[in-house]
């Protein structure tokens, strides 16, 4: 494009032939903004420019009526390098974006969804066990047989619980989440604290399944024998970067991405994994029975003789049945997704939490059973990886069993990246998440709480080197406050409704949260210093960050909302300033703009140079003459700040004018050369970027040489 | 200011009850912009904000006619608490900001403009004999004698270019620096590569001079004996953080801001140290001389033995000529610097020249005598201070020279903190350098210039570690290149005019010129590989980036040009889009903006929702029917890109329309405020901002709350 190429770009169409460039009004030719997609303009000839991106933009747009169009991909095509490069990953990642309509809402069998939503809870019993014997480990090997006591405990607490949720999977068959149920019967801070109980319980569920289902292969790796050859393996070593860490990050990593690009095949994957563990776990008990009570059973390794270095009080039963009581995590899920079961939708999900704690009650009950006889001491190797030895032998079934614990595990994580983001959206769509939260990504999951989740569980996972033991010490306490809250607010919700059987509810829905603050009692005072005080410090802190989004929304919306007597002005009156530095031809482009946009037009020239600005003076007689011409001496040869002060003086006269300063803005055809300009637009953008009545316009002119 | 405070600040006068927002046309209030200074608008109460503003805002302007203000310093004042920081501190090192009328042309006498532009030359003695040491020494003790033959024929060399500057001088009583005297008569690629070679040069000057400076002192601190105590003082060792680099950075800063201050008095701040060093030194050579000839001349330590690594040749004999060449840089200096003398500026001008060279002639010949007599070795003493130490012992006279050597030195750095900022001025109003180096500073200074010269020369001190020597072989080559054009300039000046005794002045140029071609010669080969390479890659270099930024420049300035019969047209038709995400305070108020500036009007809605569309188009019914709205569905929801694309559709049905976005631009009341919010705004308009007809403007809305 040669000169005249580009000063005919700015509005006037020399090209057309029918107007000249003059000093009066040139004709004005209305622009229809209904494109007209499919028709090219008359005379034009198929090799010229705007012919072709005609054509282009022809795909870019279907038209569906007068004013409505539909966005095609090919309107959404990456414009630099970078982006197409970034789109390009992101599409192997992650795959084509779908469109809005393209969501399918599948609804889940009783099978399917004890494998979507059940698999959090029934996963627990992979290392609940386990948790429980590294707190009695102090007192000896003789105490780790209360084990086994303290874990019928945690059953019967597990059975209170799931039949008071049973209750809430009638009450709600919308989903009752705990945030729910609590906003509702108990008010709205109950409802956040419930909120921020389970967002930080679903963090750890994440961080805690992750590092357990890694847990899991290595120990394999470990009783291979393999293990020490490759070293690093050692879990209870605070490595950042063990291979524990590694492996868990990986899987992180794997399951983001997977909920990214959307696992729209959930049910069928989920499955999978779920029904193989509860089929070898099974196996792995029943065969383990047999050979207690047949007196066949013995433990891989003799286990080690530990020290006593605590004697066995109510302090240390206390604490281990705390550790136990992460078993319930994920317990609420159900709960949750009711809606997405099949109809009748309630009952269905009620039939499947009560497989689900049956599954759960039986697997935890009998690995503790089978590590109390055993005796079997936490080391290296997890408890669960011992007690299929013990039963299968180091045999292929074993393996298969070590791969079902991983997959279970990886699973249980993905129950909380479908959690997590549901519930951030909620939290988003009632103003108390930021409203990014609520946005759909290329695959229509909530991409937003998707990667925060991840980038907050990897952290996490890093910090506390994959290590199960002290992550579960923070997990319980969200778990049970959640609990208590939503019981407490069905004792409410059936005290208002009295509906049938009310009371009998009101007695189920009442033990289970007196049951449950017990417990959360019990684990904040045993888990305190171990880690619980940072989600008793934290839960207060994200409510309050809740209300901070939420009174900051309420006062936007307000300040929005459109009052039909207080209508905003239908025309902005406004005073327009074109600062130039000298008259040429950009600077007459800018007056142009500013005179077609205002009647109102001060070109202010901030003179340096009396010789210069007499100069200004003349050309603007010459060819702007009907423009007011300002002159702002500056001894200083300060510029941008007299500029301000002008604008501010204006002000100070007119407290209600709207200034709009046009500059025209150099567009410089190499990178470099920007630099052998002053750049003074970009500075005076910055200038007045919180001025509210004062918008800046940058009018564009391209260097094309 | 409560929320319809802030609502009323948007171009409609509420408070002045006058008008009602309605939905049809506001009353047009004009603004005059000719401020009125000093009238209060009637029925203002004083604790009126906009009284207040007023007050304030008639000290920022003083009018002195129509239209025609001049700014006052409280128009220049800080507006955020970084800047006043920034300010107070400026004030502290740099002083107030002067006013463009304050500037003051100083000329200098005789006896002060030898100190100006005469330091730099006779500060070569200083340091001259000992860089032909350094050559010869690894001859032997011995060869070290040749130094005083190449230093009589240095003289010889000097004093001619000092008498054919003579005639420069007289021929351009305007100035004649190399840059000009080459681009007049040798055309501008030979002005090029002398501005080019001078503003190495410069550099170099500041490098030595301060490098040779701080060397002074400390080797004072090791003639005293408590160098050694204080360590790192081995200015042999590349160490990049010596002493000699700290002193060095700590002088260059010093220079650096004392130019950046606008040294007024100079010629009185600058006669002290030289004259103190032409006296202090005249002593050193006198009583040496005396010392020499009586026979009790002896050095202050035996000079060591040195090792003959080479044997003394023609080739070892050039490179010292070479070495001892340096002290002819300067000479310029006197001819560039002829209008700032006092009438008759040539004569006053020559005779301070002829000054110069006599007086640097005899102490550079002085000292290469008595340090050859003594056979002194160059160690981490230098010369000259073993020089005094023998003329004057250890004692008060001594240090008193080394401190006028210092400050000799330092002054002479300062000669180029003169040269480089006026020739990069120079070059930038040629348009070949950026123009930033036209700007005057707060005290009137070219500031750009200034502090990058004080940059690059604390650059090279750094990476050469300060060492003389080695920065040294880099000087000679620009100084000598400087010459060869400027006498060659003058030989095709007398050629072309043919004045009186244009023969004979010819023939002084032309040996000149000869001359200085030769030594070019010598230098650039017997220094080639030591770092004169450097300065020979450098040249060229320089002078493609000079006619980069020429052609650039020159490019802007014809795209730039008004042609009378190609004038931008008077008014710029364009059509305003007002993309909304939803219609509320914030987008009806950009919908009136554009309204006011355009009567073709669109609000873009990308629509997402169906449903929410639809009540977009509701609302746009009741509240801007007379808007057109354009629906465009985005099924991948993305929202940039089609945005994009649609400007695309436009201009390729209209090639030459310009268009306007407008956006309502959230201003949070907090930072963290506008994280919460999607800040599409800013993405837009990054998106828009290489597109040469689209404008983005951005209509405030201020959140208060």
């Amino acid at each position: 494009m040669g000169k005249s190429g580009m000063r005919n770009s700015s509005g006037s169409s020399m090209s057309s032939g029918e107007e000249k460039p003059s000093n009066g009004h040139t004709a004005v030719r209305k622009i229809n903004p209904d494109l007209v997609i499919s028709e090219i303009k008359h005379g034009a000839r198929p090799g010229d420019t705007y012919v072709r991106l005609h054509r282009a933009h022809a795909r870019a747009f279907r038209k569906v009526g007068p004013g409505h169009f539909v966005a095609m991909p090919a309107s959404n095509v990456p414009a630099t390098t970078f982006e197409r490069v970034y789109r390009a990953i992101k599409r192997v990642l992650v795959g084509r974006p779908l469109e809005t309509a393209e969501e399918v809402h599948e609804r889940l069998t009783k099978v399917k969804g004890l494998a979507v939503f059940g698999s959090d809870a029934i996963s627990s019993s992979a290392y609940a066990t386990e948790a429980t014997l590294m707190i009695l480990m102090v007192a000896g090997n003789q105490a780790l047989g209360i084990t086994f006591y303290t874990s019928i405990a945690v059953a019967i607490m597990f059975a209170i619980i799931a039949f008071s949720y049973r209750q809430t999977i009638y009450a709600y068959p919308q989903g009752g989440g705990s945030y729910r149920v609590s906003r509702e019967n108990l008010g709205t801070l109950a409802g956040l604290v419930a909120a921020a109980a389970l967002l930080i319980d679903y963090v750890l569920t994440v961080a805690v399944s992750i590092a357990a289902g890694s847990a899991a292969v290595l120990s394999a790796f470990i009783a291979s024998g393999y293990g020490e050859q490759i070293g690093m393996l050692d879990r209870t070593l605070p490595h950042p970067f063990n291979l524990n860490v590694l492996v868990s990050l990986f899987f992180i990593g794997l399951i983001t991405l997977g909920n990214l690009r959307g696992i729209r095949e959930s049910g069928t994957i989920f499955a999978i994994p779920t029904y193989l563990f509860i089929a070898s776990l099974s196996t792995v008990l029943l065969v383990g029975l047999f050979k207690a009570f047949t007196g066949t059973l013995y433990p891989p390794e003799p286990p080690p003789i530990l020290p006593v270095t605590e004697s066995l009080g109510v302090w240390l039963i206390l604490r281990a049945f705390s550790a136990g009581a992460v078993a319930m995590s994920g317990t609420e899920a159900i709960a949750d997704g009711v809606p997405a079961f099949q109809p009748p939708e309630s009952k269905n999900a009620a039939i499947t939490l009560t497989a689900m704690a049956l599954l759960l009650g039986s697997f935890f009950l009998g690995v503790s059973f089978l590590a109390t006889r055993m005796g079997l001491v936490p080391g290296e190797e997890t408890i669960i990886s011992q007690v299929a030895r013990a039963a299968l032998g180091t045999s292929l079934p074993y393996y298969v069993f070590q791969i079902a614990t991983m997959g279970i595990l990886v699973i249980a994580a993905n129950t909380a990246f479908a959690d997590f983001p549901r519930l951030a959206s909620i939290l988003a769509r009632d103003n108390f998440m930021p409203h990014q939260f609520l946005y759909r990504g290329d695959r229509l999951a909530f991409s937003t709480g998707i990667i925060a989740l991840g980038s907050i569980a990897a952290l996490l996972v890093t910090v506390f080197a994959g290590r199960v033991d002290s992550l579960i010490h923070l997990y319980a306490v969200g778990v049970f406050l959640a609990f208590t809250l939503s019981n407490t607010g069905m004792v409410v919700r059936w005290q208002k409704i009295r509906g049938a059987h009310w009371q009998t509810s009101r007695l189920i829905n009442g033990t289970g949260a007196v049951l449950s603050a017990i417990t959360l009692l019990i684990i904040a005072t045993t888990k305190f210093t171990l880690g619980a005080w940072i989600v008793i410090v934290l839960i207060p802190i994200i409510v309050s960050f809740f209300h901070l989004v939420h009174t900051h929304y309420t006062r936007v919306a307000e300040q929005l909302r459109i009052l039909p007597d207080q209508l905003p002005p239908q025309r902005i009156e406004q005073l327009v300033i074109v600062p130039i530095d000298d008259v040429n031809y950009a600077s007459l482009r800018a007056m142009a703009f500013a005179r077609t946009i205002c009647s109102d037009v001060v070109v202010l020239h901030i003179a340096l140079n009396a010789e210069h600005a007499e100069k200004v003076r003349q050309k603007m007689k010459l060819y702007a003459p009907d423009l007011k011409l300002i002159l702002v001496d500056s001894p200083l040869r300060a510029f941008v700040r007299p500029l301000v002060s002008y604008v501010d003086a204006v002000h100070s006269q007119y407290p209600d004018a709207f200034v709009t300063i046009v500059l025209p803005e150099f567009i410089t055809a190499h990178w470099w050369e920007q630099f052998l300009h002053n750049r003074t637009a970009a500075r005076l953008q910055r200038e007045f970027e919180k001025h509210p009545n004062v918008a800046v316009v940058l009018v564009p002119y391209l260097l094309e040489k």
